[in-house]
């Protein structure tokens, strides 16, 4: 087989797609996030970054930045080993204290991302359990997808964000048949809010464990940053609480949260956590201090809340297509891949604001969207740029408007 | 189900078998590392660590904190976003060049870990190749391992080592059917380096792609430690060359080294890749530094290569057995689960020297050692002091010596 033959056949196949993705290359500007300097090919660019999932600008707060600072010159570059070879670094201790603490669980395990903590925590309950049966909502992450299909245990997907479609689907199993519900809280593209608490009855009422990823809600909602379950009294109900460390804690590498006994079960079992070097102790440290002080400072989810308002206003005032979400998340609707790649490319060559496209495969065809995401670091400028630009471009693309408030 | 009773019974069925592990907690000194602080409930000891992968203390180079520093104060804690959404950071663009440059390769893709590019690497090429076979060396990482299980291919396991099994499991195969060849070059427990100019032979003549994991060699071989492969100028033969950032290059991180579509390939069709948040631009510029520096000095591999001989030679006069091998990996015999754990908890009470016993699954039962690690960082007195040890508990436990040299 030529094999160089057909990779550039299946690239072909995806340019074609209009969905090649080519990477924006930038270097972010710490102090002064969300400006960063964009790299094309031997010039740059000034640009604000209005794509991005450090929510809260935490990835250049004093304290987080301090804090590696200080781990790096005490322990050095990396950990220097899996976990159990050397691998543990006091600061993982101590971040996994901090985890357990701020999800009111026994115990918490650091992975080396979120992606992975999903793919080894779903894949070793699900196939470790004899008999387990996951029960995935329709619109789960991929990591969550992959944990499951590599976990080889049976599943069923149950409509998205409908405990009653939940309650039909675990009613065909027996009580004696384990089961494993996956959902997340806040859904990434949509920013659209599971209704947890109806979820929890139908999981209690089947025996069923309850698995939630708060990758996008950690940090941001609840009085000490817990997620939307903290926020509204549900984190002792689920059995596994999933969270991220590179969105709003603003660093990198993903956790759960559980008792005592389940994490020490994927701490023994998973190959993903097992084999593979621990975070570097800088990185621990960093993320430590982000969630001691987003667990007592709500400056920063307040200043948020009130720019994606400000930026939401805007847009209706405009009559520029936004979907509707109880989240932070702005997904500005374009329904076009073509169209969706020219405006962002238009926004970035015009005017310096970095909007990634959103197409196909990670949204159906036809909601091709920006998705923007206002953080306490924009200010009145960076939203008046955007929103004027973005009218802009609707009216020279004759792109549809809403009926607008005024 | 009583989910609980049954994660407590199961660790307990774990620690009946002596392989239930407790993490060894410690800060490695960055500056005087071998040395170490280990923490035990509320109290620490001085330790020397002897069984880290940081294995030419580039944890703590000048070099890699320098730039891990600059990057931090430049760029800010985490990347913000996945590659495609905010999250490729110039620092991401220039490791990726460097990598690419020590392999000699058109290109080079980073991952969050090691784990993590077998497993998407190995996982997207065997699945996405239609008809795609495996051909696994029989002591393969569990990365490996689990990408391959992950992309549903056929798979056959050659004997370790073993190019004439390899060419007797390809003859099965027509040339009609693509097939992907994956091993390493030195094993990690045994320390063993595979014929690879045998294996490519082998592979050559069946049409076969080649994929070698150099995880154990990078930074460590060759005169730009670039691997095995590199030392024995095989890398222009080899399809894909695996690597980490955190082992030698004493950072995070793992890779993926080939051709421009290739790289492309995975680029465009890695769930694990796509869906994870980047890496820091911090580790991205550490490990930068890192290559950089080893691909001009040989002064810590030299260095490293007195220091593995001399802990040979010394053991060899005390007659403590371990497994003669090529690598800069000593793995000390103790053969039983039980001593092995005994002999480490006891080097660790009395002399302070952390050496953490392996014990199946990692290595089969009756092959339990210690793995020991010489690097350029150890010094004549810890030399001393860990072969004064070993042979003080080989006669208090009546453990079997070899004939000495003398």
């Amino acid at each position: 087989m030529d094999f160089e033959a057909f990779f550039e056949q299946q690239l072909d196949g995806v340019r074609e797609e209009g969905r090649y993705r080519v990477f924006t290359d930038i270097k972010r500007h710490r102090g002064s996030f969300p400006q960063a300097t964009r790299f094309v090919g031997e010039d740059t660019q000034a640009v604000t970054v209005w794509c991005s999932n450090d929510y809260l600008g935490m990835g250049q707060h004093p304290d987080v930045i301090d804090a590696m600072h200080a781990a790096l010159d005490e322990c050095g570059a990396g950990a220097g080993g899996t976990r159990n070879i050397s691998g543990t670094n006091h600061h993982h201790v101590l971040l996994e204290q901090e985890l357990a603490d701020l999800h009111g669980k026994e115990s918490a395990l650091l992975f080396t991302s979120g992606y992975v903590s999903n793919w080894a925590g779903l894949g070793t309950l699900a196939s470790k359990i004899p008999g387990c049966v996951v029960f995935s909502d329709a619109l789960n992450h991929a990591s969550m997808i992959e944990g499951i299909r590599h976990s080889r245990a049976p599943y069923k997907i149950w409509q998205h964000n409908d405990p009653e479609d939940l309650n039909r689907k675990l009613s065909n199993f027996g009580p004696e048949v384990p089961k494993l519900v996956a959902f997340e809280s806040v859904y990434s593209m949509d920013g659209d809010i599971a209704p947890i608490a109806e979820i929890l009855d139908v999981c209690e009422k089947h025996g069923a464990m309850s698995y939630i990823d708060e990758v996008h809600a950690v940090g941001l909602y609840g009085p000490r940053g817990g997620g939307i379950a903290e926020r509204e009294g549900l984190m002792g109900r689920i059995t596994v609480i999933e969270g991220t460390l590179g969105k709003a804690f603003g660093v990198v590498g993903g956790y759960i949260a559980a008792s005592a006994d389940l994490v020490d079960f994927v701490r023994t079992f998973a190959s993903g956590f097992i084999f593979s070097t621990a975070l570097p102790p800088a990185v621990a440290a960093g993320a430590c201090a982000s969630i001691k002080h987003l667990k007592t400072s709500n400056a920063e989810r307040e200043r948020q809340k009130e720019r994606v308002a400000q930026v939401r206003a805007r847009l209706d005032a405009m009559g520029i297509p936004h979907l509707p979400n109880p989240s932070h998340i702005i997904p500005v609707m374009v329904g076009d891949a073509h169209k969706c790649k020219r405006i962002s490319d238009w926004l970035m060559d015009n005017h310096g604001i970095y909007v990634q496209p959103i197409n196909y495969p990670t949204v159906p065809v036809g909601t091709e969207r920006l998705r923007l995401t206002p953080s306490p670091v924009h200010d009145d400028g960076d939203i008046d740029r955007l929103i004027t630009a973005l009218s802009e471009i609707w009216s020279q693309c004759e792109l549809a408007r809403m009926a607008t408030a005024a």
